[in-house]
């Protein structure tokens, strides 16, 4: 049944009366439905009887989601999650397109049937909307609080909204966790994630799950009949970050938020909206990646000059320290206090690897390498004893180390036009990062500076407080505008997972949230993981994910660490293509590049920013192929890995312009490459090609190829 | 037993050697004694024999604390508590004085005996120091913690410092709080503190009890043979505030210190110090009033120059809001967002007091009658719901409401000699507030404000977390000293109790932190209230109280609230003398004062920085009278109140110079004057003094009388 359309009055006494009206009519179950503007994708919305807003959806007439949940839990007033009526239902239609400043394509478009129900609790005279934005690619939709006399601020308990699977699907999982995403991804049926959660479970530097069933978003699933479905977030904004608490008899995804030290999961005011809850739908693993829904649902930037973001290829002192050869801290100290140390009295350990000779020979390979930047790492004191002692005066951002000559080596990179990106570690030490901030982005444009790369690791301080909560997302969120006012862009480790912000605030060029490259030379990550985070962690944004090492063997670097790299040197080539980011790192050593020069050409020539992105191949957790177009440009770039089973791509350049040739440069495993065994044997050659060329290339267990393909 | 002093030695393993030796040897009880420079105070320290310490103290041969535990429990490690044996005693003895920025006196003599014990737990390999200082007035000790290689970052689970009293003494109480301090005073036996409990908490925008037996500091006591003592702390910097439980079969204050989200109590690195524990001993309840112990215990001032620290007297657009006569407000919204809000577009209340033209009404006042600065309240945008609502963004700190012209209201003071105070209503948004303090700050120096009144109602955010946790502690701390940066000076409400801080960062001017005047309309306070903060809450530092009430039936400013305001006009004369504060208040309206100009005569001439200091009569809840010569001239002031009795006091002018004459002009109560019935009833008369005169002066119930005495 439906209700006639209400339009919100400005007089609350005239919408008082027609409510009453209303009420007075009917209280049935009121049923509404919208269709994806391709008519594949059919969204039902119900009320219960006792007035529980429920949704559902299918996909090409089958269930995607069965009826589910939709509401919140409030604390100390009625929860808006039953006593329902439908008081007006808006529905509009948006077919438009934009420009991102950055990003995998040039153009976006933003194209979706909306339904926008408002709700009316008769007992409590209160509002609530629910938006609903249907895509051809899935469904967004979020929880809207106008503003209302009898609702002005309230307290979330939880929130109430399920995702009712129509199955027992196929899930690419990390453990819930209010702290970290640093996790492998365990693959495995729903069922099955009781009976693997304790295994999944690894350390990390500061952890907090929640349920034995917990789950993290982007959560990637796929069906028993090949129906591909990524839940998320998007628009993460003044609110606690959603995971997901799975009932497992039922296969019901229920949202659960991330608690402050109270364990309340939100604080709101009127008007304000929850951030949207996605859900991306394809039948083709590919539909998946193309998505661009995630970005669609956030606002347009808020920024009106924006030349000043610029995407990012870098170099930097860091890989040395995560490997072990050398170290963040110039002593070896312990138990130190910044305001009384003077570290010119004290006796280096001889293994500070941010010093300015050696800085300067980074600087030196970063700039005959067409590099745009390097990142220095442990400039700054305070590195003796930064984690896991909950300090919180731990850094003040501005203080090099007596061996790192600030001024000259920022004179150096600019005389060779490269820049130096900071490096602001907070160990979690939210309020003395923003203490500093200013200062700390004033010395940054003083010696010109662009770009810094935060991070968060350990436990947030004031203690209860999570790195996932409403306080810290607040927090990520004021050093990244705080940043903008400085014409700084932001590359934010152990912050929450991105919600495609970046549209808003693009200076936020790059996220890890994730478990990044650094866990290679912290035993290993499994084989198939860059094969995964496409579908997982890159939804919501890029990832500064460093790819690049060229030195599989990390023993090469410490004789104390045997961490072995788990991919062949081809298939670092091709993570420039399919981890997409405008930052991207070359994250090993100049003295092992400068060994293979000859593949390293494949990352001085990879473009950080695109025209256009065709996704070729691709299975979660097997392979992904994916070719991009040059941002302004006529070359495309493929990159193309996999899993370890190893595969054989065939790469159909259909993509290419009709009856134009290329020269294609193909870096590919060796025959005899081997992730574990051989994973430096590669192979480079060259050879033409055309929109009809289809090319079989072998790769080598958890191996690939990167192709450039530049017009004759 | 003693033994011998063992310096501690840069060679970690000479110092264990020695330790060895000494364990080995014996770990039996050690006793230390020390006395106070005129040997009338003694104090005793033992190891018990399983290795705790403990320390006694008495006064010319009675006890004043019997044996009384000292320690720390820990978390997550052993605690700090037994197993110590003594390797280290060390003692010396200063004699000294130092001259304050402001104070009651020029100069201040520090004279103390002293002893640092230092106690070695043999099992743990650590030590702690155990530093004594033993006062003609007092004992002061704190817990220092050393560098050392087995103790660096720790945890305090709990103080264990006890202060066991020799009896049941009467005491001047406030329940313990965490939150909060303003209490009525509670005067009953300690016996009675249990029974009382109930009755003594009343409600408060904030507030955490602990305890059915909890009691704050600055602690009042007063045995039946006659001894006062008075129990705080000094020098509370980056520690969480101590309360007191007390254990009322043994008459045992156990410290209690305000914990964190967590519940810990504390987050230490070595080298560190706790606060230093205070008891002030006299048989004299002038002696109370006159010690200087808090204040020697605290450092030095950390300020190079000084010279921008001025004293001040100032009126403000402030009790008219308190009274309900007009708002802070400037509309009547409910739910606003300040970065959504376009203040021009709404209806204004026709309430708000701060705007321009009347403000410049409160300049040309103070401008009339020799204040200094005008404090307005209310200024900025945000007050329509500052308050209750857990808001975050509640204040901006920057923005003036429409009808406030803030360039023009300074311009206009400073043409007439006049400051404006600047407030900051924070509502316990402390992120907030730290986040806009640059600004804030800056603005002030901008417009050429020079002080700031700031202020934490309602709830500490992120919750969880205490106005008295030492996350506050130091956020009160950050402001001060960021402060000073831009030359300002800051009296901070519902902020901690000081501890005597204000020695070494002396633009902290003033300080609330107990029940001000504004409780006097809110239903008012007891008529003895202001007789017994002298002796706790001032012990910590001044008080910016806010006298000067001559209108005493609030219902003549609004005739909805029938608040009596319980003192005569002559003993809110009295208070500029009694409460010491160099920021002092004439909280009137411009209005009422204009009707009583010749009473308002003394307020114009009494100073708010002081040469000397007399305690002529004192008994805590009973009477005060105090004379003061002011600074840097050679008149004296006299501020004598009392309790609801009345009394008759009789006022000796020996402090006066021999052989002097001076014109004394007395502002009393009128025979028929009552604080209830008839409190505007005062007399104003002159006489010839010199040092031998004697005047016996009667005092209304809830009265007093004050004197300005200037050389004839």
């Amino acid at each position: 049944m439906l209700y006639p359309s209400v339009a919100w009055q400005s007089s609350g006494r005239g919408l008082l009366l027609l409510l009453t009206l209303l009420w007075t009519t009917s209280v049935a179950r009121a049923a509404e439905q919208l269709q994806s503007p391709d008519k594949q994708l059919t969204l039902s919305v119900n009320l219960t009887t006792d007035g529980m807003p429920t949704y559902s959806l299918t996909y090409k007439g089958k269930a995607v989601l069965k009826p589910s949940q939709l509401g919140l839990e409030l604390k100390d007033t009625p929860s808006l999650t039953s006593g329902f009526v439908q008081t007006d239902a808006v529905r509009k239609s948006i077919d438009e397109s934009w420009n991102p400043v950055w990003g995998e394509v040039k153009t976006i478009r933003n194209h979706y049937n909306e339904l926008a129900l408002t709700l009316t609790q008769t007992a409590t005279k209160r509002t609530m909307l629910v938006r609903f934005r249907l895509f051809n690619d899935g469904l967004g939709f979020r929880y809207e609080f106008p503003r209302q006399p009898e609702l002005g601020y309230f307290v979330v308990k939880e929130e109430k909204t399920q995702f009712a699977l129509a199955g027992d699907h196929k899930a690419f999982w990390l453990p819930g966790d209010y702290d970290t995403q640093e996790y492998e991804t365990t693959t495995s049926k729903l069922s099955e994630v009781r009976g693997l959660m304790k295994s999944a479970i690894t350390d990390n530097a500061s952890q907090t799950q929640f349920s034995p069933t917990g789950l993290q978003t982007p959560l990637m699933l796929k069906s028993a009949d090949g129906l591909y479905l990524n839940i998320h977030e998007a628009a993460l904004v003044d609110y606690s970050t959603m995971s997901l608490d799975l009932d497992d008899k039922n296969f019901v995804l229920n949202a659960h938020l991330t608690p402050d030290a109270q364990g309340n999961k939100g604080n709101l005011q009127t008007p304000g909206t929850s951030p949207w809850r996605t859900i991306i739908v394809s039948d083709r693993a590919a539909g998946i990646l193309e998505s661009k829904l995630v970005l669609n649902l956030n606002e347009p930037t808020k920024y009106k000059d924006t030349s000043w973001i610029k995407p990012i290829k870098y170099v930097g002192v860091w890989w040395e320290m995560i490997t072990g050869k050398s170290s963040w801290s110039y002593t070896n100290l312990e138990n130190i206090k910044l305001d009384s140390l003077d570290y010119s009295t004290v006796k280096p350990n001889g293994t500070h690897a941010a010093n300015t000779a050696h800085v300067k020979e980074y600087i030196d390979f970063a700039a005959a390498h067409k590099m745009n930047a390097v990142l220095v790492e442990g400039w700054n004191t305070g590195w003796e004893d930064w984690f896991g002692k909950h300090k919180e005066y731990v850094f003040d951002f501005v203080t090099p180390y007596p061996d790192f000559d600030i001024a000259e080596l920022n004179r150096y990179a600019q005389s060779k036009g490269i820049k130096i990106i900071m490096h602001h570690e907070t160990s979690g030490s939210a309020r003395n990062y923003e203490r500093h901030m200013e200062q700390a982005y004033q010395l940054m444009n003083k010696y010109g500076y662009n770009a810094v790369k935060s991070g968060y690791v350990g436990d947030v301080l004031p203690l209860g407080e999570y790195h996932y909560g409403q306080w810290m997302n607040n927090h990520y969120l004021y050093a990244i505008t705080e940043a903008a006012k400085h014409r700084i862009m932001v590359n934010a480790h152990e912050a929450v997972r991105p919600t495609g912000l970046a549209r808003t605030y693009p200076n936020l060029i790059g996220n890890e949230s994730a478990r990044g490259t650094e866990f290679q030379a912290f035993g290993g990550s499994r084989p198939d993981h860059c094969t995964i985070l496409p579908f997982t962690r890159l939804i919501g944004g890029p990832m500064d994910y460093t790819p690049g090492i060229f030195e599989m063997d990390v023993s090469k670097y410490n004789p104390n660490n045997n961490s072995h790299v788990n991919s062949t040197l081809a298939q670092q080539l091709a993570l420039y293509v399919t981890m997409y980011s405008p930052l991207q790192m070359a994250a090993d050593l100049p003295e092992t590049y400068n060994k293979f020069l000859d593949a390293f050409q494949f990352i001085e020539d990879v473009p950080v920013d695109w025209d256009d992105t065709r996704v070729l191949e691709a299975e979660p957790g097997d392979y992904i192929t994916i070719a991009r177009l040059q941002k302004g440009g006529s070359s495309w770039f493929v990159g193309s890995i996999c899993d370890e089973q190893g595969r054989t791509s065939t790469l159909d350049f259909s993509f290419l312009p009709q009856g134009k040739k290329y020269e294609a440069t193909i870096y590919a495993d060796a025959p005899t490459a081997h992730y574990k065994t051989n994973p430096q044997a590669y192979t480079i050659r060259k050879l033409t090609v055309t929109s009809k060329t289809k090319l079989r290339q072998v790769c080598a267990p958890a191996g690939g190829y990167a192709v450039s393909v530049v017009a004759k």
